[in-house]
């Protein structure tokens, strides 16, 4: 199998497409634009649903449910918001199909046209606002701290499996606040909690910073981001948290009695992630002989292959290792497919990112051991069958800790100062990552700089530190390095 | 509070909506006819996600995730699909808005229409087994077993909260079989994890059957189906499964080899249950103080409320009893909002239906005792503080129980033989509830019986039994009952 797919140097978008296929994680559907999410796939996108809900009730908020459909005129209430949103997305016009009066199938019935077309919601900051002024009348209404899990509708032209598709995935936090204060608090908080979940559990080190004015959600005054590194250079924005200010609240016109009874507008946040985040973890761990997941996102940690079949002697050990791991929590697959060679089974979990695969043959059962073959180094060794649920434990949490110090070491190589226009190109030619370099603050310069070399800025970093320089494109004063770089 | 709801002999209509918007459960939203699931509406319908997820999985199912569009074309593919379904349904015809040329606002913009029109899935059988052609070559590749949780739209003309909305939350089973037996044995076990769940978990009793071919899915070969009373003499179709023989396999071309290397058509099911199963709950226990949820269901099983006011004293004893019940896996709330009176929190949490209530104050206290009320009888009694975990967990078992035993008694009460149009009509009229009565098999004795009484087949039961009599309309012979009923 593994010869199948195409090897990263030789061509890194074809590699990823050839693990997406692969490793049966997702396909291009029937419909332009959307995919299909496959179960091997989706049962990875369910761990970090798992995971990201559960720390989102951690942080106290609570799960609810809106309307797929936007009026189209909810669009145009928030000024930025329309001109984000109002483009590219699918519309609703007529709600009944009839037999075809000509012929054979059915058509669109005339006499069914809307009076105002819905547009599928891309975001639902609008309809979910235009719900929030029924809910808030003092200030004992808030924090309104929910989120949702649902599908989004973005007409892409271009797309991508996982990366940027029509159709996808994600959660869209949306709260309430009744001071500023605490919605910028909020806004951080989120930033963190994906910080956290990329880093502790995705294995994926993140740069946690803010948007330039250019690069900002389309209705927000800030917008926090977090940015991961690929194997090829490019950034990935994995997550974004975004402080809205009151703008939502006066186009929807959502005010609260405060404390001393005067009228004000709500504070408001938003953030998402999405089915994007797949493919920001293929991307950073996988390698030419295929996926490889994180021992906490990985659906299956374990998979225990008899050498060269399953036997009742076999059988029985396999049987009490299994127990033993299951008892720790650790999640194992036997697979006792007789038609299958070990050769052919071992590429196939490669193929599919298994952390850890156990063989266990006749020779290996005489001397108490098994061959362990951890899939991120691809090592082996023999470990004793006593003792061994402790030492896969042990051995998943180095796979996990390993992972990410590798893709940490790989974007600490890939992190460059630049102080000219052409070091700047250099870097991004040769070398790509993230650029640490002076920018003026204006939209015009970064409009330019992205013109000229395809480089945008990722962020401002949270920790940004004070040093005089001058910008790359113009000379201009700049009292602080940003992160420029190619980005997916 | 409770006072603001009507009473179910009042308007049993009004009640069930009064219900539903005072215990924070939904709302209609600004889309017609598509709802705002609440956050404790929607912490509900996690319980049953969670649990039904779980028995899918453990009878060998996996999760994905198909497109929301289909094209136009693929509802024609299936001869009865296509009336059942391409009728009132959201139909997208552009990609685009645009800026309003003559003034304000956005307008769809011409130049953006699709070439097929896509329609928001109402169901995904038609996508799913479009895709499944990729899939499935060779008998190996079988069974499939699929599930998804999604949204889906039917643009119903008269909507009800939960019971009948436009967009509803659903999940749908698919599954490919390579034989007919096999096909038919997963349908009928999908209708036992339904049934399972409704009673153990939601304490819905419900009749198993199979439908008569005017109330069949459009497309199946045969449809199976929970029937579960309500509290009004009506029955609630609470889940079904079909069995669909080669229609789907057919209509797409999906083929396999089976063993003998010759090629055959596929054998389908699929099942579904949605946030209607929302509305069942709600009208199976709840009374005139509010919501009842039944402990297995409910996101917060026992509060606690301090009376009259929370004190270091009381707070003590509560945190003791928390960590009691929460080393039992039972969910408690502690309620130490000062700024409202014991009364008012106790018709607050009857109107959310919470289990079990906890009161403790001063003089229990001293005497060791706390006051316990539970929901369902609205019993109180003092108990000892000592062991109050045990009795607690106990309580939550009798309460499930009763919930149950109560609403069996209810339906045992309300089913009844009607051998004559005049009976049947009567009961129907004085009492409602389940009749069986004989029926000559054919579709237009059903619909004849439909327009005279409203009333309708729900089911012919999995376990009927043998019995001559005569038709109640027709008078020809029939060799078993079957049962009718209003239905939601």
């Amino acid at each position: 199998m593994a010869k199948e797919i195409t090897s990263r140097e030789e061509d890194y978008s074809q590699w990823y497409l050839d693990i997406v296929k692969k490793a049966n994680l997702a396909q291009n559907s029937a419909v332009r634009g959307c995919m299909v999410i496959k179960p091997y796939g989706f049962s990875i996108w369910e761990k970090m649903q798992g995971q990201l809900d559960k720390m989102f009730k951690e942080t106290g908020h609570q799960n609810a449910y809106f309307p797929i459909f936007i009026p189209k005129s909810f669009l145009s209430k928030e000024a930025q918001h329309v001109d984000g949103f109002a483009k590219e997305c699918a519309v609703v016009t007529h709600h009944r199909l009839m037999n075809d009066p000509n012929g054979e199938g059915v058509v669109v019935d005339p006499s069914a046209k809307l009076e105002e077309e819905l547009i599928v919601r891309p975001t639902s900051e609008t309809i979910i606002w235009n719900t929030y002024r029924d809910w808030i009348n003092s200030y004992r209404d808030l924090p309104i701290l929910v989120n949702q899990w649902c599908n989004v509708v973005r007409w892409e032209m271009r797309t991508r499996l996982f990366l940027r598709t029509a159709e996808f995935l994600w959660q869209e936090g949306h709260t309430a606040h009744s001071t500023q204060e605490e919605a910028i608090t909020e806004t951080k908080l989120m930033q963190d909690v994906y910080a956290r979940f990329a880093e502790e559990y995705m294995a994926v080190p993140v740069l946690r910073g803010f948007k330039s004015e250019n690069e900002r959600f389309a209705g927000a005054v800030d917008t926090f981001t977090i940015e991961a590194l690929m194997q090829d250079g490019k950034a990935l924005q994995a997550g974004t948290s975004h402080f809205l200010g009151q703008n939502f609240a006066k186009a929807f016109d959502v005010k609260f009695l405060n404390e001393n009874q005067k009228e004000e507008y709500v504070w408001a946040t938003s953030w998402g992630v999405s089915t994007r985040l797949m493919g920001a973890l293929i991307m950073t761990h996988s390698d030419d002989e295929g996926l490889v997941v994180p021992p906490k996102l990985a659906s299956t940690q374990v998979v225990i292959i008899p050498i060269p079949k399953p036997n009742d002697e076999i059988n029985a050990a396999v049987e009490k290792i299994m127990t033993e791991l299951k008892a720790k929590g650790i999640t194992v697959k036997y697979d006792q497919d007789k038609k299958k060679r070990p050769g052919f089974k071992f590429a196939e979990y490669e193929m599919h990112g298994i952390p850890v695969r156990l063989g266990i043959g006749k020779r290996d059962l005489e001397k108490g051991v098994v061959e362990v073959a951890r899939r991120d180094t691809k090592e082996k060794s023999s470990q004793p069958i006593e003792g061994i649920a402790g030492y896969v434990e042990q051995l998943l949490e180095d796979i996990q800790n390993n992972l990410f110090q590798r893709a940490l070491d790989y974007r600490t190589e890939h992190s460059s100062n630049a102080d000219t226009m052409e070091e700047f190109q250099e870097i991004l030619e040769n070398k790509g990552g993230f650029i640490y370099a002076h920018w003026d603050g204006t939209v015009e310069t970064e409009k330019k700089i992205k013109e000229l070399t395809k480089a945008t800025i990722r962020c401002i970093p949270n920790d940004w530190k004070e040093e005089e320089g001058k910008c790359i494109l113009t000379g201009k004063p700049s009292n602080r390095r940003v992160v420029f770089a190619k980005a997916y």
